[in-house]
């Protein structure tokens, strides 16, 4: 317990709002480099702060088992979302206080990746191949995060078979639900084109926001599925509308929307962005879609197994297999090898006064340390 | 010829964007003045320059005529729109180039008020009452416009028979239209409250855009009246949307929208403000109108045949009698006595460059002496 609230606030004592580089990365070494990892880090991005192509570091780790052995991975982010106002102490500056540690990152995801290291700590290295996927970039726009990571990892031929990443995924309890899959997400700019004029004289001008109500009228009547065995129905918000028009007596020349769509794996991203696209086109619209993540699904079998034992050995629940909430970079991953998502409590991330349970830190590297040894001894 | 043009340049040369105090109405004065005319000019407003409530100055000037006399009114306003860009010469800086005089007001309007002055300057005081109602506000939110000079006609017992306005109605040639009849103009606020929320657990929030949506949709559809034998079809635009939100992953708490209506006499702006408010709150949302004005008609008649014998004398054109365009100070007028509007032609309205023919002010000139003569005549 000692040494996973100690590896925990020495992280969290790090500031590292997204995108995150330097302190809190020399903090994550020099916690793992006793134990044997050789540690690559390496930044990417020559953006000005505050564009997506801000710099970013990423960091992977790997500590080799005998030849022939399993790779389990981990996989993390060091990075945290801004902390706000607020906070009852600093956000970066780790505090005990009952039976709680508060800090930015506590369970998202700080408090989480501590639990990684201790774990390894005292898995002998003849179990086999662990390394930790480590990015400063989840929370933001994930450019030049895991996507990077996985480029190097391809590059140096370092391929896991199984990879966990430490997201809170519990809700009530530690153990109470693990992720095994998430909906893909997409993001459509709507725009339509008129012209300009003053509202005496409509048949002057060419009202886009008429069309633009018409379109949004129909893609929001839009069923897109009724869920399926692992997901929910996908979901299709329309979270923007602009047009801009100070005057009122002006007929404006542009209407704009934007769409989120968050999908199961009855969808992929382009079928979708094709869907909205002819809508908006026959409405006399046009559409930019964005791709954020495609929906990712590791089927209930021996991984999902591994992680409820690990579970239900440490805290005795059975752990509740779900695709619900956000993205993670798991979405990225996935293409690697299987994924699983588990983690600490998630009723405190990115809020105020975040915070870790200190039990909760001691049990989860438990856990993982039984699923790591599991996965490696398949 | 050479007074009225020297009157119009005399009054472009005093800067005036809307609203309008001092020296354009020391010009306006210098001009009326040796015609025997009472002047009163007050300031009403107290606000903040660029607020509604920014100081404006009104004129009223009374020539009467003898015991019994009928009283005609001359209307217009000394304020402009901002010149705006890309003027050929200074848009206070009267140029005469060919047979055009340019600058801010040629057309709309302080060449027609040049021409009314002109008019009168040889109309004996025996003929009759005249009157002058010139205001800076009519551009402009026109709250301490010509509203108030009707108030301090009403308090000082100046009620004309008949009211003649200068806007520039004509359109091809002087003298091809008359404006009988404005439409009312009616602008509402419409407002939906959500519940604000992460797009991935929408269940846990409240979108108020589709609301909006499905809200603006019914009142595009809605099809107000076919138009009457003066009036053409009432008319709603939506002319605005906004939701502010950066934010692709957040649902938004308020979506905001605007409409403009223009209407007929088949309606009044209470009883839209009450059809549009009941849409509205059956779906779920908010409506603030604000009347800018109820249409008016000068049903055709004496007044009519008047303008139009008079512009068919100097012309040869008989006059088109129309309700069509945007708002003017008729819509107060109206109540005071039967209004009709006459004056230049408005190709150049509001636009850079704006110009009159030096000859159609000396036409002008003569038909505003026929109307007021015939007038009084009655
Ligand atoms: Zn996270
Ligand atoms: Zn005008």
């Amino acid at each position: 317990m000692t040494q996973v609230l100690d590896f925990a606030k020495r992280l969290i004592a790090a500031p590292s709002v997204t995108p995150a580089t330097g302190a809190v990365f020399d903090a994550f070494e020099s916690l793992l480099a006793p134990f044997g990892f050789e540690i690559k880090r390496f930044i990417r991005g020559d953006g000005a702060p505050g564009t997506p192509d801000a710099p970013v570091e990423n960091l992977f780790a790997i500590r080799h088992g005998p030849p022939g052995s399993k790779h389990f991975a981990f996989a993390g982010h060091l990075d945290v979302v801004p902390p706000g106002q607020g906070w009852t102490t600093g956000a970066f500056e780790p505090e005990v206080r009952g039976d709680l540690l508060y800090g930015r990152g506590a369970v998202d995801m700080k408090g989480s990746i501590a639990c990684m290291v201790d774990a390894v700590a005292d898995i002998p290295a003849d179990a086999g191949t662990i390394s930790f996927i480590i990015t400063g970039d989840e929370e933001g726009p994930a450019l030049h995060g895991t996507r990077a990571l996985i480029d190097f990892m391809a590059a140096a031929g370092h391929t896991p078979d199984l990879c966990l990443v430490g997201e809170p995924t519990s809700v009530h309890r530690l153990g109470d639900m693990m992720k095994i899959g998430r909906r893909g997400s997409l993001n459509i700019w709507l725009e339509v084109e008129g012209k300009e004029g003053h509202v005496a004289y409509p048949h002057l001008a060419d009202n886009p926001i008429p069309k633009l109500v018409a379109m949004l009228a129909e893609l929001d009547a839009l069923v897109l599925d009724e869920g399926n065995d692992w997901f929910q129905p996908s979901n299709l918000e329309i979270t923007d509308m602009e047009v801009g028009n100070p005057a009122t007596n002006v007929i404006p020349s542009h209407a704009r929307a934007r769409l989120s769509i968050r999908f199961n794996d009855n969808h992929t991203g382009a079928e979708l962005s094709a869907l909205v696209t002819e809508i908006a086109e026959r409405h006399g619209g046009t559409a930019r879609p964005v791709i954020s993540g495609e929906p990712f699904l590791t089927p209930l079998g021996e991984f999902s197994a591994i992680v409820a034992e690990a579970v239900k050995a440490e805290t005795g629940i059975d752990p509740e297999p779900s695709t619900t909430g956000g993205t993670s970079d798991a979405r990225f991953l996935r293409a690697v090898c299987p994924v699983i998502e588990f983690g600490l409590c998630n009723a405190t991330m990115h809020k105020r006064d975040e915070a870790v349970a200190i039990e909760d830190l001691a049990v989860l590297a438990r856990i993982y340390r039984r699923i790591a040894l599991a996965a490696l001894a398949r």
